[in-house]
């Protein structure tokens, strides 16, 4: 699926798989234009008004729903939240069918969250020409929106990607978020991607992707300037992959005395939300190099650029 | 329950039943001037900008409550989603008690769904005289917006109502389309209304609303100009009125090859969902005499024309 | 938790313990000029264009959900509504690194409601400066919002609060409600405040806060100027606390009989809903001197003038 149109802008925001550097930049840079929005007494911009925006949440996200609504709403859009789960199928109704409806009632952008790898590129293929699709989360393969915030907090504090070492530590195997972070990485051009957890949850071929792995977390961070810690899923931790969440702690865990093994100027993000105690120590989490909240406030700015992209308002300012 | 005021326009949008072919007319010339909003990069007009509808729903229906929403949001209503089996109950109040407290909180408009025939028109008897209140469908009894939007498709395509043939095909009896559609039909002046079914899913009385019973599709659809299929209720399928789905789909599917008896230019009509194999083909729902789309897309505008006309925005127009 | 700030203004709004005569009428002349807006054709005001409220829900109400929801739009807000028990603790997120989450999204104000007394304040204490907090009921504490749409529904009918005596009749011991009404009528400064109820549901010291006690009906609303019947909850009908429904109704149940005793201008309260049979007879709930669906209507003008208060609009006109 190609998510560019003829003029090689984004039509719709499917993975990171592909985008080119400029392309990314430009992402960033009309997130910083939106950034200041936020910290206004009016937080609204008239930039999609009348436009209408379905968050299509296939599995339920509280969190990154709601950062899309707020998004949809500052851009002055008018949002319906549609679970579908629990409506349309208990009607029998296709996917197709449902997708054809909305289109029907004029919508002009799909926001998708789904279980299945491939589900948002799946939708873009099938939606009239008039429809931008953003992935929110697909299965296993992208979370394209989380990894543009995190390269927008990354470029906020360390100014430029060149002499970046980034670590990436958990469950590298079944991560979107990972996924979509190390092909950002790459494109951006960081001079060091280590992936680092245990073999049960690293794939065979991620060197492909420019990735270095590390089964150890205490050489995996050596010297990094960014460490990101990823969420371990509940429905693992009584896998056979793993023995449990304190031994998953004690040999992946970011404790203070570990991230002393970073760069002194390392910074600790984590895409939320946290497990405590789990993948990192509270006092991590919480403590002076943590931007995991920055990231929070990033990601209405990001989604409002990727909105403001996608539905052709490249042109247009912030009033 | 009169749903006319003194003037004679529309207060409530409750039954086709009773009303003239001169409303009926206007209803559809309201929405033949909103039609083009959906089509238009702002598709926002102020019409009822600082007006509160709420959408009662004690039945559960994504795809109504959510052209209802988007029509509302569209006139630049507030919309409140109440899903009443959800909510009030839980706390035993009075379905009157929760009508004074939304009446009270100085609501506009009650766009009620409910599972029981004659509910919209029993909340328009208890309401108070500044609230309009819609029929979202009532049980078997009324889905008076999807008949509207249906003679608004087929005026679309057929320009006139005088010399049409239009059958009506599937499980009459528990239809509450079927019924609006047939009083619509009727008082707009079609030439013949005809329906369609097995005897066990036709209604005892139908000829006295003016139609003719066919129990074989083949003649029942021969020469006409519209075909409107209805939903097969899943409760039915397994029920002593029907044999089985497959066999559904073997006597009253519609299929190219059926379609082929009925008039060279007829189009083709479902409410939706559709069951694709058992009511319909997928070949011809998706084939070129279907206007199953159109449809939806209409749904949004004769929504906002009954909306703008119950609250008495007559005089006004679409800026 | 100080819910004022340095110039003695409302920053939050989480219980009437401590609030000046001077304050609880500054709400209540705020809530008048807010009141003229809900019978106006546009019922918006542009006060909190561009805020963002979040309706943080952790025990549902969609009554006071919907209040807060209208009262936000009313002012232009953009509201979100997050019901909290079933999202962010499926994914085991803690309550802090919930509101934390919130915060960073630049949200201005929490509408909290919670089964936990001190919830609200526990809340206030964690957010950060810039956010806002109305208590929206919490656990047995406080339901302040309540409280004032009642003094302001006392205030529209006897004018001034001096010579009132005020009965509130029911469950005193488990009631937020009755907990910040005795301290508003107290501030404001009532002739008398009587509770009435069975012993079981009287709690210990509440003479302390200036009520009488009564455990008789009769002798309790014995020439009241208002009488404000407490909802029975469910979950008390069948504890050991009471012997029924019926026969708390029998000894506690406002009926048309007892209202004679009160004088003979008494207004009757209930903050809804309403068990009919149970703590009022409808005849009562609906007869003359009832104001309980007034309390409804000033309720959005009372949470409009809350809203506006804490978000420091303290100057601002309603246009």
């Amino acid at each position: 699926m190609n998510q560019l149109d003829e003029q090689e802008r984004l039509k719709h925001f499917l993975t990171i798989e592909g985008l080119s550097r400029a392309l990314l930049t430009e992402v960033l840079d009309t997130a910083e234009r939106f950034s200041p929005v936020g910290e206004r007494a009016v937080k609204n911009v008239p930039l999609l008004r009348g436009k209408t925006v379905v968050n299509l949440f296939f599995e339920p996200s509280t969190r990154t729903r709601t950062t899309f609504e707020l998004a949809a709403k500052r851009l002055s859009a008018d949002i319906i939240n549609l679970n579908i789960a629990a409506s349309a199928t208990t009607k029998g109704e296709s996917l197709t069918d449902t997708l054809r409806t909305l289109e029907a009632m004029q919508c002009d952008m799909f926001v998708v969250r789904h279980q299945n790898s491939g589900a948002a590129a799946f939708i873009a293929k099938k939606v009239a020409p008039h429809i931008s699709v953003i992935n929110a989360g697909d299965g296993r393969y992208q979370h394209p929106t989380q990894a543009m915030l995190d390269m927008f907090t990354i470029r906020r504090v360390k100014q430029n990607f060149n002499d970046l070492i980034v670590a990436i530590v958990g469950d590298i195997t079944h991560s979107r978020v990972a996924r979509s972070e190390i092909q950002a990485l790459s494109t951006l051009g960081v001079a060091e991607i280590r992936v680092v957890g245990p073999k049960t949850l690293i794939p065979d071929k991620i060197e492909a992707l420019g990735a270095q792995v590390f089964n150890d977390i205490e050489t995996g961070i050596a010297g990094a300037d960014v460490v990101i810690m990823l969420r371990l899923q509940q429905e693992r931790m009584n896998s056979p992959l793993l023995p449990s969440a304190q031994e998953y702690f004690q040999s992946y865990g970011l404790t203070e005395q570990r991230l002393k093994l970073a760069d002194k100027n390392a910074i600790v993000m984590h895409p939320g939300p946290i497990n405590r105690g789990i993948e990192i120590d509270s006092a991590v989490a919480d403590g002076p190099q943590s931007v995991i909240l920055n990231q929070v406030v990033h990601g209405i700015a990001v989604r409002m650029a990727v909105m403001s992209l996608v539905i052709g308002a490249h042109a247009a300012g912030t009033n």
